[in-house]
């Protein structure tokens, strides 16, 4: 009982927090998406390339969450010219409200149309914390399986857009993409679908496309 | 202050109770490993083409981690006609050894050479948790990507054996080994290294070698 008790007060304060956050990115006109997934699946890849596509509409910023003080991710966004910074967890398992609300300043929030937060990979834990965002998206990638909406389904409830990358490959691996699918719609009927590969670019346009159009609708509200 | 102390006496009961499974492993003569991944490296790939491999030399029971009450991969399991059981962890992204501990009695213990642990795909939470096994094993992926070691270092220290599936997919994407081995060996000169397909088969062998010298040692001793 004890042990419930704290988690509601951790996650309360979280959810506070994380709604102070939403209101400093609304009081500076920033849309601000939160990307997950594995390891791997390609968050970095999937925010360079978008970067490249959405710089000649809008400004980017980019927060780097990583369980090591390595900026291997940071670098890359700075390279492509976009303003970035690092959070280190110390080896947390996710972001949280309270680590965006410490990075949030250190962005020049006032020039910035879009936010982009590259959360720690991980498919389990990043889904309890919300961050203040104002969508949640997941990166999802071929050759981890088409089975992963049925084994780690917290993470793919609640978000706003699906992206499943690296199409490339599915020449190369066994992917159902119909059984992939059926699995995120027993958990979430209303989460935009955009199976992508970034190497190629392949479908890669309607990813973008619904971007502008969210980023639009909140700067037009 | 307190947060520290709460954590450390968790670390110290889990520790604890990893010793008892320990020694309950080591009464029935059973070797075990904790097998460890980010979800969709191939962990049950693995496990499944290593039951085959070593069926003929020793008898193998399999415990599978979810997050998730799904039996997918305990029924490939149980369907390869070896003794499975599931543990859900409940939306928790990892296996402790209280939960090895319920587990384990569950399982014909007195007739296996080897138990396999199947822990939650995630290569963050599951390095803070010993479970008793004998040897730790990472399943990394061809992939996952190269960089893996220098953005999620915890899980690869102290492990003994690294795994590289799906170098099937070499071909196709880019992912230099002497880079990520050289991560690899800033956190962990020990460990033994398998690049292999669980697809082709290819470099399967060494593994079950090192694996069947392994077990053959502790049974020996």
């Amino acid at each position: 009982m004890t042990k419930v008790t704290i988690v509601e007060e951790i996650m309360s304060a979280n959810d506070r927090l994380a709604e102070q956050n939403r209101a400093l990115l609304d009081a500076h006109g920033v849309f601000a998406i939160n990307v997950m997934a594995s390891p791997g699946a390609g968050k970095t890849s999937l925010i360079l390339r978008t970067i490249t596509a959405v710089a000649p509409h809008l400004t980017l910023g980019v927060i780097e969450g990583d369980t090591a003080p390595v900026t291997i991710d940071a670098d890359k966004v700075l390279a492509a010219g976009m303003p970035a910074v690092q959070i280190n967890t110390g080896g947390s398992c996710h972001l949280d409200a309270a680590m965006l609300a410490k990075a949030l300043p250190q962005l020049p929030l006032a020039d910035l149309d879009l936010l982009v937060v590259e959360n720690v990979g991980n498919l389990v834990c990043p889904a309890g914390f919300k961050l203040g965002a104002h969508a949640n998206i997941v990166v999802a990638s071929v050759p981890e399986g088409d089975d992963k909406p049925y084994k780690y389904p917290g993470i793919y409830r609640g978000i706003d857009a699906l992206i499943l990358n690296k199409t490339d490959l599915l020449p190369y691996v066994d992917f159902n993409i119909p059984y992939f699918r059926q699995g995120i719609e027993l958990l979430n009927s209303e989460a935009a679908f955009f199976p992508l590969s970034c190497k190629t670019g392949e479908g890669f346009a309607a990813w973008i496309e619904w971007l502008l159009a969210k980023v639009g609708v909140m700067r037009d509200a």
